[in-house]
């Protein structure tokens, strides 16, 4: 029998612009669960789904949605920002995002994105 | 500088009445995050909050909302079910709950309730 972990699960922690941040990525078949937290608390939880659009495969369409916590514009563009990549190279799985920044400067979001992909698990 | 992750999480598998069954427990500050998985999907997220009540300690409230999935009344009383131990021994933190069971018998319940004891990160 296997021992390694059925769920795939991987973190890391990465200081960017002077500011502890952890990332914790973990793989279901229905969708990849990424928080990207600041602050240790798993943040405002916002879904990732990609539209499926018959005839244009070129423009990839995302719907974010707000589940819990403040439902502010700045948060659904830090979470399609941070995660449609993931969403594409996951094979289009919708992305369950915990967000809890003190930077949401586009520098910051830059380098989030280079700690989320050193996660993958899709 | 410590090398052991600062996300503190748990997972087990366990068959419970010839089902393969996954969890995963993840401690944040404000929230216990909890998948209990029979399909390998997230599943129904459900959140689980104590209830703060002044001058009535003896008898624990819990309020239960469907985040994403199908509301049904059986996923709250599952999720209570699962659940509100863990919140009372986490210093009455809420707790997220994402759930995909085959098997909702009481006796399965009650085998679930065992293995999320067995990856207690609170």
């Amino acid at each position: 029998m296997a021992t390694q972990p059925l769920i795939r699960s991987k973190q890391a922690e990465k200081t960017i612009n002077g500011i502890s941040t952890q990332v914790i990525c973990t793989e279901f078949s229905n969708y990849i669960f990424i928080v990207l937290t600041q602050y240790g608390k798993i943040g405002t939880l916002v879904s990732v789904t990609p539209d499926s659009r018959s005839g244009d495969i070129s423009i990839p369409m995302f719907t974010t949605k707000v589940l819990l916590g403040k439902d502010e514009v700045l948060t659904h563009v830090c979470a399609k920002n941070l995660t449609t990549f993931v969403s594409q190279e996951a094979g289009n799985r919708p992305v369950l995002l915990g967000l809890a920044l003190k930077d949401s400067s586009i520098e910051a979001i830059k380098a989030m994105k280079d700690v989320i992909k050193s996660c993958q698990v899709w």
